[in-house]
């Protein structure tokens, strides 16, 4: 029934769905190193909760496996491994090196390499295809080939899922674009081919680095409001009558995309002797808004000369409605905190525990502790926060204690502070 | 027939279009000290070309005078000035200051004063608000009242006119606001309002400075960009594909407002001890962008070892299909180019010839130099220019000569150079 078999290296965030569309038209082999998210996998547990068991189940084309063996039979390799930074804000590119050398032990003849992590312009062909080249001693653009089509996955509730999105593929080679768009055509909304990879690379990192910016913006703006006695939210309001005006919120920045992919952008641009002055100066009041919210609850606290300083986190996911704690900003807010000498507990409905645990010092289970906390932040802005409303949240602080509102999830009049 | 005589204080691209709207429902002065303006309107001719002789004649409950005495029979004044920045590029309200001068000279009990001219946020009330009173004798909120509502003219062939647009009022106090609402509600698509007239000021400073802020985001890319080798017009137009991606193009930022509006903010911002980051960041690529042309215009002909350097510049208004002048930035590029030696001239079939004399050392009349320069940079996108077409314009350069389409008026492969 199938003529090729594809592969899908790295069965995350973005692996996953793509692998479960790929498969309603292929055999589709899902590969990751963790042999626990497999073996989950394998028993319909989607860890991510971007799938139920049913939907897991009804995927009778799609295989896991940890065994590079496994992919042996595979001719088109698609990786979707993540793309971090390391603690310098460097492109950290472990992982994408790592799903390289797998795919290129098991390339072949007319093999096609589809990256779809998010990586800088020109990192395909100058770090990824040599790797390719070397370890399968085959030759690219005539042996095998290598595209690129940037994943546009939105984690957690979002109407845009890849039926629905258009996806940007980027090869040299017309054949290869022609072979790629039919693939990708019947899991998609449509395609956009261009012909580099380089341009489809630069894409996708302005994408976010846009987003990213205009958040900063509204940072910025934020900040600078508060020294005005103006509130954000009216101004916003107002300025959004306008036919072009855009509008974006503030709010901490976190997560495997916005937060990072400018990074991978600017580390290109400064080997190539230019320094982002614009892209850069975002980041930065970005990457700074953690602990400008730490010090706001801090002297907040002291104006009401309260000295305890328990402080409960509602939320500790990047975004709402989502549970990836990946480069959650929160996490800045909490250190800040406690080197400061607070005590910071955290609750989040839609974090499992065990992996709350791991990143927290203190959580709580169910939120239930009466006239306890002398601050709650209200981080993220989960559907279910606003289902228990904020007299319920309210029982949990003493009299007197404040309530930081990040995210405007509740009216001004029902909280003490917010951006 | 009615009741309140209606006065606009500055007759420009913001006071005519405001004064001959109002003119439909209330008898209006439209005041200015420019007398050669006055004169010419009563003449019906608009020199900023937004009106024809035969919609003038038609206002005919539209008076035109720069008489001082003429305003004693007004009780609401609309203040219409610009307010732009100074050689230190700070705040230069001298303009508002007069007007409000002017105003207050004519002030009488239950007067209303709505400013429509961009400030930072505190300006309305801390800077003329006290003149008004001070002049005047009066006592505002008690005697007479200050409104704030904030211009949104859109110069130049647009589908964005007064009539199809939404208009933001800041008033402290509900009867200024109701009334306000019923007189502008009926020249405009609708009115919104805020309580207070800092919300207003805000609500404005932030449209534009958001626009400038994108567009120095591109004009950083288009700079990456071009040390990468990539088109930014393909990775744009692949990136527009995203459900939420916003297009803005390179190029050079000039004009009255999106130049200018976000140093109001940063002035004030900087004045409560905040020195803005993102926006100052924006600001310094879009202010160097004349350079950055320059720049690369020499570096090109350079490469191709031209010496004489005869350069005409197509375009000299800050936008397409438009005759105003006000901080074009092409002269930044055209001084930088004379500085090293270039002779430049200047084509804009838009502007008055008499305009363009005053600003420009050799300007042309037709664009009929056969062979002539060694270089035309198409810095706006008339579309007399896309009518023109490439081919006859490249009838003006010599052999070999070179095409810098700043605004990419022309596919790529019609021209040698583009942001």
């Amino acid at each position: 029934m199938f003529k090729h078999k594809l592969a899908v290296i790295g069965i995350g965030y973005v692996g996953l769905p793509l692998a479960a569309s790929l498969s309603k038209h292929n055999q589709v082999l899902g590969f990751d190193i963790d042999k626990r998210r497999i073996k989950e996998l394998k028993d319909n547990i989607d860890i991510t909760k971007e799938f139920s068991i049913n939907q897991l189940d009804n995927l009778n084309n799609l295989k896991f496996s940890s065994n590079i063996s496994d992919l042996k039979n595979a001719n088109i390799f698609f990786i979707t491994v993540p793309t971090p930074i390391n603690i310098y804000k460097k492109p950290d590119l472990k992982y994408l090196i790592k799903a390289t050398e797998i795919a290129a032990k098991n390339l072949k003849k007319n093999s096609i390499v589809v990256y779809e992590s998010t990586v800088y312009p020109g990192c395909t062909e100058e770090v990824c295809l040599p790797i390719l080249e070397k370890i399968s001693n085959l030759k690219s653009n005539k042996d095998f080939h290598v595209a690129y089509s940037p994943e546009r996955i939105n984690p957690g509730k979002s109407k845009y899922k890849l039926k629905n999105t258009v996806k940007v593929i980027g090869s040299s080679n017309s054949k290869v674009l022609n072979f790629l768009s039919k693939i990708y055509s019947k899991i998609c909304l449509r395609v956009h081919t261009v012909n580099d990879i380089k341009t489809a690379e630069a894409a996708k990192i302005i994408e976010n680095t846009q987003r990213d910016l205009n958040i900063a913006l509204i940072n910025e703006l934020s900040i600078i409001f508060k020294k005005m006695n103006l509130d954000i939210n009216k101004v916003l309001k107002a300025a959004s009558t306008k036919w072009n005006f855009m509008k974006f919120e503030p709010g901490l920045v976190g997560g495997h995309c916005i937060g990072v992919d400018p990074y991978y952008l600017t580390y290109k641009s400064e080997k190539l002797n230019y320094k982002p002055k614009v892209i850069l100066a975002g980041r930065k009041i970005n990457d700074d808004m953690g602990d400008y919210v730490a010090k706001n609850v801090l002297n907040q606290l002291k104006d009401r000369k309260v000295k305890s300083k328990k402080i409960l986190v509602l939320g500790a996911s990047f975004k709402e409605n989502c549970s990836d704690l990946r480069n959650s900003k929160i996490f800045d807010t909490i250190k800040y905190l406690e080197k400061k000498g607070s005590k910071v507990y955290i609750y989040d409905p839609l974090v499992p525990k065990k992996i709350l645990r791991k990143v927290a010092k203190n959580i709580l289970i169910k939120l239930n502790k009466k006239k306890f906390f002398d601050a709650i932040i209200i981080s993220t802005k989960h559907d279910k926060f606003k289902i228990m409303g904020s007299k319920f949240i309210k029982k949990n602080i003493k009299k007197n204690g404040l309530i930081f509102d990040l995210k405007s999830t509740f009216p001004s009049s029902q909280t003490d502070w917010r951006l």
